[in-house]
């Protein structure tokens, strides 16, 4: 029984022991089994690109961060012409199974694979495993992504030590973004580990149909505040996807993306210091002066963004005497640094066993199944290992003008436990310098049982 | 004995650990004897604001990062009127000594401040403390400034995560600056830590007299030979110093930030989408010139600026059929993540000691000598700790028009081991991927001697 292995999308800490403990499945299950891994995502298996991973290759890799063993992709397996194609180095290689680590829609495509390799006769079965740092692939099956752990461990690491940082110098303002796609779980989880003075989140904005300014605000109070108390200095967390709430910039950003794309090779003539008189001449009235009212240096950086504008509001508040402090602003945007880290003890866990987990669903015959490890709040010897089918986590969505099943993306939800207890606590962090510096992850022997799981997956299963 | 302590200008991991080693000295003096901090740096000595540390307040900052224990500030302790001032609240708390933690200037202050007590017999002896994580304050008596180990080993720490995404996706080129001032220590050690494909180390580019545009061909030519091998990806380290020693922009700067104090009234007025071409009309022809040729959005963001300047060459190169790769990048900025990081082994076990040390000092009546612990490349039990005369490490500069005794500052030496392995190895980690991830700090109990120093300190202690 050969296995192949595709690693698909962004990077997540603990990939390589995923593969790992696929690796050691199917040798458990027969020495002659072989894995193979196509190479650089999706697009390996239609273009015939792979290598068969051997004990040696993957005893280098265990536990390490980083999707290097085999590289990963961004291509999407949606067409028939890819499954066909894929079907033939398939067949050629006489593998058996295929297991897809990915996110939402990654495995959305798995679930289509499965379904027409399985109509066909193909006799190839898909396994999923669900990956994302993002946070944003769970629901009432699957408890977590693989990724989120380590990745919101290393932000708050360095979110600590800023903090630290802060509170020793009491000068700035750090204004942090940080990576999560639209949803804002990663920002949440970091929040909920460091307590910082402001935190926005973007399935909160969208709900209370807050504008730009509301946001700009509702900061420039909370420095004020801290301000009249002797404090100017704080951190505010921002996710890199509060923009897709905001109605107004979604708009502008939409009207620039569309007028870029149609005049692409213009602008690109047009001198440095003309570009922006070239981009007002273009776009909506409207949007134009959204437009203008951006900082001009800053127009595609969120966090200095924000920045700017809670100081023109704080200039303006101290013009009318309400508000008499010092805000000076440091910036940070931290993504790239969490993605390849080292798995953390529960990521390199989890992991393992979903990889390990994967080998048992193949060998009871499923396909179209998500390898799921549940209880992972609990200690280890209690987790439990099965399959879900990924069918029972779809639902009907437009895309590209067509209804289609899809995996729904989780966001935050807004009665959950770790978003509730987040708000019982927001004020207070506000006015209060309530930090905490959680350091780097530290390793423990595979004996030891003492790594927490992520705050989010505590409060999501406190009793 | 009473004794005071100051911690002065920025954060270096391991402050508090020289604290606790100060208290646990003179409390081994004498149970009786106290340990006074000055608040926020030499102003709190100016401004009589202090507090006693006792022995429950010690105890919960041991072994953490940070300044916030009293907090640090950038107050120059200069002029007789501070000395007198200071002295009012030396004598009224009893205080025979004081501990002054800082770098190259706080320390050269220092040193005037203790010559000043001998002189009008004030009965106070000064003693200082090798403190930055920029590495510049070291000489042949003093082995490294506290800070530097764990500083650079938490920049590693991230560079080694970006460098692994980067070697994963295989998309992006990662430009990343590190602070340092204008010394480009840090950047050398994480380069020895990391070996990326791009290394800047700003001491080299003044000897070699290199132009801005001589730097922009160097890295696009590593773009170009790296994207000939199939490899459109990689990693280039910038010290923030750079920008110093490239004689056409610290022209353009010092035109910039004398217009702007000039003009800022003015400025201020001036509509966000006109301040370009405000600037550019007040500028002379040349730096004009200069600023124009510069990418609009990122003038004062050096690594952006270097990453736009390099795709405009190889951008160049392709038309003329010289390159044919791709060229997209990814822009991150290190500094404050460092600077208050809980100290690496090394760096609580030496800044304990130089505190501790500093009491030694103290009881057996030395004034204007920098705490020192030598041998430190080596196990703790061959650690050798003395006492340096500040004066011995003194230089005549010219310091605002006038000749003045200071401590010189480090930079990179040329002819120094650390640069010279550096250089041995810069052309085989540009063409090939030997990318090192050393992960987060690892934290053993006190009888582990497991911990390496900084890759700098070994080489230069290298037999």
């Amino acid at each position: 029984m050969n296995v192949g292995v595709i690693l698909s999308g962004g990077q997540a800490p603990g990939g390589h022991n995923v593969i790992s403990g696929l690796f050691d499945g199917i040798k458990k299950l027969n020495p002659n089994n072989k894995l193979y891994g196509f190479l650089l995502g999706p697009g390996g298996l239609v273009d015939h690109k792979y290598m068969e991973l051997t004990a040696d290759i993957i005893d280098e890799y265990r536990n390490t961060g980083g999707f290097d063993i085999i590289g990963s992709g961004r291509t999407k397996l949606e067409k028939k012409d890819q499954f066909d194609k894929g079907l033939e180095i398939l067949k050629q290689l006489d593998i058996k199974a295929l297991v897809i680590i990915g996110g939402d829609d990654s495995n959305t495509n798995a679930c289509v694979l499965a379904e027409y390799y399985k109509a066909i006769n193909a006799g190839v079965q898909v396994i999923g495993c669900p990956k994302t740092i993002d946070g944003d692939l769970k629901n009432s099956e699957i408890e977590a992504s693989f990724g989120f752990d380590t990745a919101t461990k290393v932000y708050s690491e360095v979110i600590g030590n800023i903090m630290r940082d802060c509170n020793s110098a009491k000068k700035y303002w750090h204004f942090i973004k940080l990576m999560g796609r639209s949803a804002s779980h990663v920002t949440l989880e970091c929040a909920l580990q460091t307590h910082p003075n402001v935190t926005l989140i973007g399935e909160e904005v969208e709900a209370k149909n807050q504008t730009l300014d509301d946001i700009v605000t509702y900061i420039a109070q909370v420095v004020a505040d801290r301000a009249n108390q002797g404090m100017n200095y704080g951190v505010a967390l921002v996710p890199e996807g509060l923009i897709e709430f905001i109605p107004a910039i979604k708009k502008l950003i939409s009207e620039l993306n569309d007028m870029l794309a149609a005049n692409q090779a213009e602008f690109d003539t047009v001198a440095d210091d003309k570009k922006i008189d070239y981009v007002l001449s273009k776009l909506s009235a409207e949007n134009a002066a959204i437009f203008k009212s951006l900082p001009i240096a800053v127009s595609r950086q969120l966090e200095q963004l924000l920045a700017e504008m809670v100081g023109k509001k704080l200039a303006q508040w101290k013009k009318e005497g309400k508000y008499n402090g010092k805000f000076a602003t440091q910036h940070h945007f931290f993504g790239y640094e969490g993605r390849c880290a080292a798995p953390s003890n529960w990521d390199a866990d989890y992991c393992y066993s979903l990889g390990f987990n994967a080998s048992m669903l193949i060998a009871s015959g499923k396909t179209g199944y998500m390898s799921s490890v549940k209880n992972t709040f609990k200690p280890v010897d209690e987790w439990v290992a099965g399959g879900i089918p990924i069918t029972m986590m779809m639902n009907m969505e437009k895309r590209a003008g067509e209804m289609k099943p899809v995996i729904k993306k989780a966001l935050v939800e807004l009665d959950g436990a770790p978003y509730k207890f987040f708000v019982s606590k927001r004020d207070e962090w506000a006015s209060k310098t309530s930090f905490v510096y959680p350091g780097p992850i530290q390793y423990f022997g595979p004996t030891e049982v003492c790594d927490r799981p992520t705050i989010t997956l505590s409060l999501e299963h406190q009793k």
